[in-house]
Formats: structure tokens, sequence, C-alpha cells
């Protein structure tokens, strides 16, 4: 495939004009061919035009017509082959392994919504029968299920150039409520970007979808992005990346004259908590564990365990050695860009730079040589210390984290309470530590989407169960998960059809059921068949 | 029950300081005793203070205890009696039977949501097992269900001073979901809502529940409202009123640091289209159907039809004069308020000043004598007047409606397609008529929560299907219904346990499904026994 470098506007190309840009090596610092060319207001209009004009009949197709589609792009993706595994690796200095597994993952995810829709529950249809004799007034008959909102705008993410950008999450989960899709494709990765764009259009032609059903656009600053969430017939976004720019943008999205639903994924923390009697079970193997998990992907994972919380009494379990001397081992790797380098530096200094901060391990930011090398970096500081420097909660996006030691239950109880919130917790504990720390617990729970225990939060599993969100600033939407099934509810809406003759119907509300999905009727769940 | 005239404040009460009020006698213009006293800023922290206290228990309590609260709530209403009726007929002006039906609305609408907690499928449990052999990587096991957001905030409506206000249906949906609640009484109802929230707070003392479970304030212009959205330990807001209201509530919301969820219910237009062999049949049937929606409690209800599209070319059926004789004849009835019958006249004016407009009947918009009367009106325009006045597609709360004549079928869709976000839309026609209308109805669903056939949209069933809610500016949040079991969902968000023991996950979750309930394992719904 030749990549050309404009943006793919339904069946048609933008024009190569307007500001250019350049993906880049990150291992290397050299830019990437071709030139890529920002998407004009024009372009951006048509796109999303087209993506208007394609709602109603693709949002009207059965969930098996839009599962085939769905399957087709997973097909396309991995016919991509070679070709996009290179692309990804010199746009993101990520290694083959990740790049094959996010592959896999991305088509994965593909089937796993399509699944979804052909068995076709997920629309949640509920029937409440009519009754025309009762008293005073009759009761009417009313079917409600979920309908597609409409256009969805989906902000490409720096950290998964597959499974989190163009045909990525956000995207399966709107196509495959029924939404048509305009994807802004990650400055970072744009031949990426472009290859997978260009596999979705391959299956909307050989599936016979109407063009408008996906639009990938290519632009340089804020400006695009920006267009896109106020454009009147964008109905919703779905956006991965950072506090600054998603909050930026979800301000816009609320202040239009007709707000619409903002979903973004913001990142955090995610403290680790490592409770006594673990700890001094298996301080050792927790390091490893720990070692692991801040440094998979070079720290670049939203889930990155950001601060550990083990109690100052604890000394001795071997966990604060280990670790010291894991991260002080860790080679320098280089971050996906440039900025995420420069901010990963930044971010490091500020909190080496923390009162009362001690450093254990590396602490630069920077590693020598070419590329946006990063030195995983290690820090100890007390429970009172973290307490009175509120900006220790903020994430620093990169492989670093900070050792918390309260001085006892007490204060780790404060350190919970004054957690914003945050996609993960994680628990270490024995079944004695965990009864004796309920409270702990308790409180974690209301801080975050997922708890974890005895284990690590990177590399969250795309499942039925999966919650990837928080309260803010996690996400934008604490009621939302941005991966696993559930994504497809950020983008569908409840429709209720009052005393509507069957031939109006859609087919998951027809008396007789004919798709066999599961249904509430009269308040009764009745499972599919 | 002696009114006193001070805020609630978990099992206290306010001062009797602050900014007076009192509630007046729409149909007289007296006003009522006692005076009632403005929540003081300590007062309000102290309100959320014990809603956030009360959370944690609370939301841990099973389901099966708060549904025994949630019918004792149902109980107290009940106990109230005739001395809650004579009140509400002296504050609101509403007919006898009106107060009756909302009453046992609002009783049985508490005793819907605690068959739905006590059932307990509702929190959507959801497992997939993890798998320690999978390769390359083992599968965590991952449960996740819905949780209570924490204290939410609740806005009382004018027009519904029982079913939509202190312990109606925003209150009901958030304590079945595990919130405590803090309301904000609206002044037009000052001794209804006192008598309400006593109600509540006598079953909050009988069940054991936590004081700060449920406190009502009572508030002078529109700080405290101000102040409650604003509120960092506020998490969620449901509010039903006007979209100038809600819309400055929900920029507050929106622009908190911490944004919280705002949903709003603000009322729309409710579009009637009467299809051409509906119109010859039944014309003069439809015309007596739409006497009695508009005029339904004085058009003050959310769901009132604003506007009925009907073909030019289908006059001679009877409905247009048979319409403007009975809407003429209707008598004048006082409105809730002094503001919304002024704002009304004013609407009226508007309406019948627009180029193009024809009064059928009233227009005056007020009529003779005391209180605050409204005279219902009836205005005819064509199609192109229509198209060419946008302040058209907005709502004026009260007994008027617009007959709009397109000149055929694709002004007809125009105007469709002009719509802003509706709460319901309306249909009268034949099986022929819809067939011949498609395109028209599919266009209607994007823009409705709810579509009624061949029936009036006043008069919401409260049930499990049910869907009140649409695009903005209908509501603020158009994934959502404020009105049916549904309306739980908004007031809660998913959890995610990875890995937990037994011990610590909820019952929803624990492998042996004590309560019974429905789930969804390794994505295949199994229904509760």
């Amino acid at each position: 495939m030749e990549l050309q470098g404009t943006s793919l506007i339904g069946g048609g190309r933008g024009a190569s004009a307007g500001g250019e840009m350049r993906a880049v090596n990150p291992a290397t610092g050299e830019e990437l061919e071709p030139s890529y060319f920002t998407a004009s207001r024009a372009e951006i209009d048509e796109a999303v035009a087209l993506a208007t004009e394609a709602a109603g009949p693709y949002g009207r197709l059965s969930g098996k017509e839009r599962a085939v589609f769905l399957r087709a792009i997973a097909d396309e993706i991995e016919a991509l082959g070679d070709a996009l595994k290179e692309r990804v690796m010199a746009e993101t200095a990520l290694p083959e392994p990740r790049v094959l597994g996010e592959t896999a993952r991305t088509a994965g995810q593909m089937r796993l919504f399509a699944d979804v829709i052909d068995e076709g529950s997920w629309v949640r249809a509920r029937i409440d029968h009519g009754d025309p004799d009762r008293e005073p007034m009759s009761k009417p008959d009313m079917r409600s299920m979920l309908r597609p909102v409409g256009p969805v705008v989906v902000f490409g993410a720096s950290n998964f150039p597959l499974a989190l950008s163009t045909a990525g999450g956000d995207t399966a989960s709107a196509l495959a409520a029924g939404n048509p899709v305009i994807v802004k494709a990650h400055p970072a990765h744009l031949g990426t970007a472009e290859m997978m764009g260009q596999a979705v259009r391959a299956a909307v032609k050989k599936c016979g979808m109407p063009d408008g059903v996906f639009s990938l656009l290519f632009g340089l600053g804020n400006q695009l992005g920006e267009v896109l969430v106020q454009h009147p017939d964008v109905k919703a976004v779905g956006f991965t990346g950072s506090l600054k720019g998603g909050r930026a943008l979800m301000d816009l999205a609320a202040a239009r004259p007709e707000p619409i639903p903002f979903f973004a994924e913001m990142g955090s923390i995610n403290p680790v908590f490592i409770l006594p009697e673990a700890l001094a079970e298996r301080g050792e193997a927790i390091a490893a564990g720990l070692q692991g998990a801040v440094n998979l992907g070079v720290g670049q994972f939203c889930t990155n365990p950001g601060m550990v919380v083990l109690d100052a009494a604890s000394d001795g379990s071997g966990l604060v050695e280990k670790l010291t001397g894991s991260m002080g081992e860790t080679p320098v790797a280089a971050m996906l860009t440039e900025g995420i380098s420069e901010a990963y530096k930044a971010g490091v200094a500020s909190v080496a730079g923390t009162e009362g901060m001690k450093v254990l391990a590396g602490g630069k930011g920077s590693g020598d040589g070419a590329g946006f090398g990063a030195e995983a970096a290690l820090f100890e500081i007390s429970g009172e210390a973290f307490l009175a420097n509120p900006e220790l909660r903020h994430e620093v996006f990169g492989p670093s984290t900070i050792l918390v030691k309260p001085s006892g239950k007490e204060e780790a109880l404060a350190i919970a309470r004054s957690m914003e919130g945050n996609l993960t917790a994680t628990v270490h504990g024995t079944e004695a530590d965990i009864e004796a720390n309920r409270e702990l617990i308790e409180l974690l729970e209301k801080k975050v989407g997922r708890l974890v225990f005895n284990g690590y939060p990177v590399g969250v599993e795309v499942g039925h169960a999966t919650v990837h969100g928080g309260p803010y600033p996690a996400s934008a939407d604490g009621q939302s998960t941005s991966i696993g099934t559930m994504s497809i509810y950020r983008f569908a809406r409840p429709v209720a059809w009052q005393d509507a003759p069957e031939s109006i119907l859609p087919q998951e509300l027809q008396e007789a059921n004919p798709l066999g999905i599961s249904r509430m009727v009269e308040g009764k769940l009745e499972a599919g068949s």
C-alpha cells in the first residue's frame, strides 16, 4: 500500500494541500515519508455531511449486517500484515511483540463487538404490554430499545496506535452501535492511521456500506479537533489522551448550543496499596511485578501505577531494595513522541524537586543517545509529605512511580481519601489483610472504575465485564467505559414506541421476538434463545 | 402536621432565619402560611456533609434493605391523607382528581423502584471468569456491576408537585440506586414539599437509615440551586424545569473543577403529525383528543402537544373547525404560579404576533377574574411561514397549540427535519398512512425519546420501557430517561473487581449468585431465579 498523506473522506480523498506534517521515528528522531496534509474546513464539512447522510441507512441495518462489516474490518486489518507492523514500529518505537499483540487485540475487539451485535441483546429491548381495560385510564403498549446517536468523532490516542486509534475501541463500539465515525488521526502515527483507515475503507466497499460511514482526517495543531467537537452535526465524541487536552475539548462540547456527550479517558495515577502481610510474605515478588508494570510500553499506559503505598513500619521486606535495584537497571527506552518525552522529563523533575522527596533511582528523566529516550525513575516520600503536596496526585506519563510511606493505617486512609478519580486502584493483600482493611477498600471503590487484587493494573482485558473509566478526571464521564463491550453504550440512546403498529417496530421489539434476543417483558428479564 | 417553614437537614431543622417566602394560592393570589426561610450556606454545607457521610453505609445496604425503606416512604406519603391533598390544591389550583392521581403515582413509583431493587438484577452484574493457563498471558477474573454515584441533588418541579418533586421520580431513582438525596424545594409548593419531606424523614427514622440520606432545603431565588450544583461533594443532579433555568445550571455543572452528570428534563414542543387517511377517517375524534391533551393540567405538561402538523390539502375533515370550537369554549383556568402565567401570556402574544399566524381561538393568554388564569389558544400557520420562524420551535408552556399546514409531504419532512430534540412526537395514521410515511417516522425517531402512535403524548406511563427524555434541549442528557425504572441508571456507575477474593465481592458478584439475579456470564445473559 502506498501512503498518500491525504485525508480519507467517505469514498474520496482530501487535497494534497494545507498545513504539512510528518511522522517521526522516536528511536532516531528522523522524519518519515510521506508528508500529511491538514484537512480544510470544506473537507471537514464534507466528511460530517457524508456521515450525517449515512447515519440513517447505516443505523437501520440489522446487527447481523453490521457484524459482517466489523468482521470484514478485522480481516482487512490482519491483511495489512508486515507492512503495518513495520510502519507502526517506525512511528512508535514499540517492540515487535507489542505491535503484533496490539494488532491481534484490535482485530479481536472488532470481532468481539461483531459478536455482540450479531447476537443482538445489547439493545436492551423492553416491552410493557398495554391494557385497554385498565381503570381509570387505559394503559398504552410501550416498547423501548437503544438506537444510535448519530455521527461520532473519535480521537486517535498517542499510546495505542492500533487498539485505541483509527480502527480501535472507540471506532469499533461506535460502528457497532450503528453510528458513522469520523476519526481525527493522531499526529504521532500518521502512516499507521492511513493504513488502518484504508483497511476500514476496503471493508466499507466490500460490504456495500454507505461511503460516509467512515472518514479519517489529518490535521496540524488543535484546530481540526476543535472544529469537529463543535460541528453541529456531530453527536458524540470519543477521546483518549491527556487531561489538559481532554478537558479543553470537553468544555467545548459542553458549551455548544446543543451540548453533546463527550467520552474522554484521560489517564490517572493508579495507586497500588501493599498491605502488611502481603508485603512481608512476598515483597520481592511484588517488586518484580511493579518493575514490569511501571515500565511496560515505556510507562505509556493509562493504567501505569504512578504511586505505591506501603507502610513505613514494614521495611525489611526487600521490596524497596529490590525495586530500587531493578528500576535503576531498566534500560533507557524511546517514548512515543518528543512532546511526551519532554513532558516526562519535566514531570520527573517536578516530582524530584518536591520537598521531602527522595530519589531512589533515575530521576533525570532522559537517557543519553538518539531519540526520545526515557529513564525509569523511582521516588520515595512520607505519607505526610505526600498529603502536603497535592500536585503529586497528578499523573506523570511515563516509567516512574512514587513509593509513599504513611505512618500507619489512618494516614493510609487519608491518602486514599485525598485521591481524585482514577481508572484503577490495586490492593496487594492476604485474606487477613483484606479483612483488616475493608474501610480502605470501600474508600478506593468510590474513587475508581476497577479494583485490582494481587495483580497489576496495566494491560486491561477487553471483555464483557471490563470497566476502563472512573470518576473525573480519569474519565470525562465516570458512568462509562472506553474499553470492553460495555463501551457500546456510550454511543446509543433509548427510544420508546408507544402503541406502535408491528409494521413500524424494529425487529427487536416485535411481539414474536424474531431475533430471539433477551428482553425485559413486564419488568422481567427473559433470556434469549 | 404543623408546617414549620424551615429546611429539613438530615434529622434536624434549619433556622427560622434567612430570606422569607410564602406559597401563593394561584386561584386567588393570596399568600399561604407559614413563611419559609432560606437555608444558609452553613446549612447547605451541613446537608451535603451529612449526605456524604451517609453515602458509604447507605450505598452498601442490600437492595432488599433499601426496598423496605422505599416502601415505608410510600406508606408515609399515603398516610398524609387529606391534609396533603388540601395543601397541594391550595398551592397549585390543581383539581382534586389530579392531586389524588398524582399522590397514587408518587407512592406507586416509590414501590415500583422498591420492586426493582428488591429483585436486584438492575445492577447489570457481569462476570468474565479468569483463565490462568491462557497464552501468551493469563486471563484475570473480572466482575463488574453498578454502584451508586454519591450525593444527588434533586430540584423540585413546578408542574408536578408530588410525582416530580420532593419524593418524586428523581428522588426515588436516586435513593433506589443507593444515593443520599438533597432536595431543593420548588417555591411554588413549599408546604407540599415540607409535608413530603416529613414523610421521607419518618421513613428514615422508622427504617433506621442514616440521617443524612435525605435533606430538603428551602431557598429564595437561584442561589441555593447554584450553590448545590457547584458543591464539590455533590456527585449528580436531577432537574425538571425550563430550558433557561436548566441550561444555566447545566453550564455550572459542566464548568466545575470536577464536572458532574447533570440530568435535566427541560420540556419540548411535542409535535403531532396527522396523516391524510387518519385525518379523513377520524378528524373530529382527533380534535376532541387534542383539546383534552392540550388543556390537561392547564397545559402544564412537559409533553403538552405544542404543534399539530396536518396537510393543507386535507381540509374538510372537521378537525380544524371542531378544535377551534372546543378550544374557544375551554374555560379559563389558573396556572401554577404568577410567573408561569405571565410567561404564558408573553409566549402566546409572541406567537400571535408572528407574521402569517392566524388566531383561531383565544390568543390573549389570560382570562378575567382573580388568580393566574390562562386562556386556551389555537393558532394556524402555513408550513412555509413556520419554517421561516425558528422561534416557533420553542415551547410555550401552557394550553396553546399551533396548527401547521405544510403544502405537501416534502414540506412536512422539512418541518420534521427542522425540529430540535423533543421528548415525544406523535403520529396519527392508518396502516397505509404509516407505510406511506416511513421516511417521516424515521426522521422523527432521531429527534425524540418517545414515538406515540394514534394517541396523545401527555400522561406518560411510569413503566419499565418508559423513555421520558430526548435529544437536547428536551433533556440535558438524551441518553437518559427521567421517568420509569430505567431512570435509576442515571445515578449509578460501573465498577469492576479484578481477581477479587469472594470475601470482598458484593453479593451480586459472588460466584454462587446468592441473590439469584440475572447476570451476564462470559457474555451470555443468564436469567435470574
